[in-house]
C-alpha cells in the first residue's frame, strides 16, 4: 500500500463561478489512526451543490466555511482498512464526511455503514443517502403533498429533485419538472414518471411555460434553484401552497445578493409558506427514509441515476460541469473499486 | 330619519399613493331590507391597510377588487334599525363588512354580534376585531413564540402590531417594536412594556440597529411592512426562525413589485420559514381568541389605543394618514353616537 495519500485542496476562493485552479491536487503523508480512530480509503467521492458556499469566506453557509488549503469537504463512501475503534472494523463499508482524500481518519462521528449487499454502495452518497434523504423529508415533512395536488420541482433531473419528482408520485401528485436540458426532459418523463417537464433553457417565459402545464395552479414548490424560475412559481401558487427551499444551485456564485421582484406579499394572498431545511434536522428519522426508500427501489416505484467520472484529479471539473448543470441525476467521483 | 344614505365610492383606482380626489362622497336612497334581511345604522368605520391592495385592480389581493364607483370595502360597527332577519333584532350592535356608508341591509353573513356591556363598541374593530385576532393567531399559531425567545414586531404601533408585541410579552418574550415616529416609539416602551423600539425614520442603518437590540438574533417576525426592514430582519434570524408575513405595508402603494436581494438562501441556512395568512382562516377559532383577549384587557395585560377622526367625509383623509402612518394604534372614522 502506497504510502501517500491524495488530496483535493482549496487554493483559492472561487470568484464567481469556480475554475479548476481554485483547487490543487496535493499530495501528503498517509493519516495514521489514533486510539478510537480508524483509517478509510476512498471509493467514491460526492460532487453536491452545498459544497459551493462553502467555499466562500465565512457566514454564507450554515456550516463553517473551507479554508484556503484545506481539504474540501464532502461525503464519502469507503473502506475500513485498520481500525482502533470498538465499532467499525477493517472491510467495512462506511459513509461519512472524508473529504475529497484518498485516506482518511475518523473517530466514528457522523458516520454510518453501509450494507453492500443491499445496493451498490454508491448509493450510499445518492438515492440511499444525503440526496436522497433530502428529497424524502424535504417533500414529505415539509411540502406534505397529497393526493391529485400539482408539485412542481426545480432542478428536478438532480440528484435530490430526480427523487423528491418521483416521492411526489408516489403519493399520487401531479408532478412537472423543470431541467436543464432536453435529454433530461425525456429522462423525467420517460422513464420516471414526470408528467409533465420543460428545458428552462429553451423556454422564454417560465410563468407562461408554467401556467399552461399547471393549469389548476401549483401545491407544493420543492426549490432546488431559486432565481427566476422560483418568481415564477410564486405567481402561481394556491392558497395553503408550500415552498420547500432546499437549495439555491442559481445563486451560489454570485458575488452579492442577486435582486429579484419581492414577493411576500404572494405569500399572505395565498395564506402560503416557504420553508428551508437541512437533511441534518431529519438525523434521527435517517432509518426510516432509508428503509421506506430502499421499498420503493426494491418495488421499481423509485429509479436513480449517477453520473461517474473516474479519479480524484477530476473532482473539481466534475463539481463544476455539476454547478453548470452537466450530469444527470448523483455526480460521483469515483476512486477505487472494492 | 333621513332618508338619504350616504357613501364613500372609489371614483378612480389609485396610481401610487392615494389621493383624495381618488375617493367620492356620494348620496343616494336609503337602502330597504328585503325578507332576510336588516338594516344597519354605521356607528364606527374601519380603516386598514389591506383596503389599498382591493383598490387596485384584479389579481393583487385575496379577495376581488372594489370597483370604480362601488362603496370601500370595510368593516363597521352599528346598530340594527330594523330587520326582517330571525337573528338580528332592532337595538342589536353588529360587527360587519358593511363599507364606507352611514346605512347598509345585511342578510347576516359573516356579522357578529357585539356585547356592548363587555367593552366599548369600538374595539370590535381593533383590539377585539380583525386586527387583534390577526394578531392573536398570526403570532400564536404562525409565530410559536417561546419564552426567552426574541420577537420583532415591524408596524409595531399600528392595530395588530402593538397588539402582536404585548401578545409576545404576555408569552415571556423579548419584544423589539420597529416604528415610525419617536412618539409611537415612547408608547411601545413605556405603556406597552416592550423591551425596546426604534423608530426607522430617523435610523440610518436598519441591520445595525437590530444587531444592538437583538444580540442573541431573532426567533420570531412578526411583519406589517416589507421591504427594506424585512431585508434587515433577515440577517439575523436564528436557526429554525418563524417569519409571520401579516402585512407588506411598505409594498402596497407601489405600482410594480419592488425589487429586493432574494434571500431564500437564509431559509435553507436558518432552517426557518416564511408564512403568510389571511385571518379568516382562523374563523372556527375567534372565539377563544376574543375571550383570551378580553380577559388579558380586563387583567391590564393588554392595552389598546384608537384615533378616531369624525364624519364619513373625513375617511379618505383618515386612511391616506394611515397609510402613511399617522396614526397610533387603531384607526376609525366615528359616523354616530350610539
Amino acid at each position: 500500500m502506497s504510502t501517500l495519500n491524495k488530496q483535493i485542496v482549496l487554493a483559492a476562493r472561487p470568484a464567481g463561478f469556480p475554475k479548476e485552479s481554485d483547487f490543487r491536487l496535493v499530495e501528503s503523508r498517509m493519516p495514521v489512526p489514533a486510539a478510537d480512530q480508524f483509517l478509510v480509503r476512498s471509493l467514491y467521492l460526492s460532487v453536491d451543490p452545498y459544497m459551493r458556499p462553502r467555499m466562500a469566506a465565512g457566514g454564507r453557509s450554515y456550516a463553517r466555511s473551507v479554508e484556503i488549503g484545506e481539504v474540501i469537504v464532502g461525503g464519502v463512501v469507503g473502506e475500513v482498512m485498520e481500525s482502533n475503534h470498538a465499532q467499525f472494523a477493517p472491510d467495512d463499508i462506511v459513509e461519512g464526511m472524508f473529504g475529497w482524500q484518498h485516506y482518511a481518519v475518523s473517530d466514528g462521528a457522523g458516520v454510518r455503514k453501509v450494507d453492500p449487499t443491499l445496493a451498490p454502495i454508491s448509493t450510499a452518497l445518492g438515492v440511499l443517502g444525503m440526496p436522497g434523504l433530502s428529497a424524502y423529508f424535504g417533500l414529505l415533512d415539509i411540502g406534505k403533498p397529497q393526493p391529485g395536488e400539482t408539485v412542481v420541482v426545480s432542478g428536478a433531473a438532480g440528484a435530490v429533485g430526480s427523487i423528491a419528482g418521483q416521492i411526489a408520485k408516489i403519493q399520487g401528485c401531479r408532478v412537472i419538472g423543470i431541467a436543464g436540458t432536453d435529454e433530461k426532459v425525456r429522462w423525467l418523463i420517460e422513464d420516471l414518471g414526470f408528467d409533465a417537464a420543460f428545458n428552462y433553457k429553451t423556454t422564454p417565459n417560465y410563468y407562461r411555460k408554467l401556467v399552461a402545464l399547471c393549469p389548476n395552479g401549483i401545491e407544493v414548490y420543492f426549490d432546488n434553484v431559486g432565481g427566476e424560475i422560483t418568481d415564477a412559481i410564486i405567481r402561481l401558487i394556491n392558497v395553503r401552497a408550500r415552498l420547500v427551499i432546499c437549495g439555491q444551485i442559481s445563486q451560489y456564485n454570485l458575488e452579492k445578493p442577486e435582486m429579484g421582484p419581492r414577493w411576500l406579499w404572494a405569500l399572505i394572498v395565498r395564506q402560503a409558506r416557504a420553508e428551508g431545511f437541512l437533511v441534518f434536522q431529519f438525523a434521527d428519522r435517517f432509518a426510516e427514509g432509508l428503509r421506506q426508500m430502499a421499498q420503493w427501489i426494491r418495488e421499481g416505484k423509485l429509479k436513480h441515476r449517477e453520473t461517474i467520472v473516474d479519479g480524484i484529479e477530476n473532482a473539481p471539473r466534475a463539481f463544476i460541469g455539476m454547478l453548470q448543470g452537466e450530469n444527470i441525476g448523483k455526480q460521483l467521483v469515483k476512486i477505487a473499486d472494492l
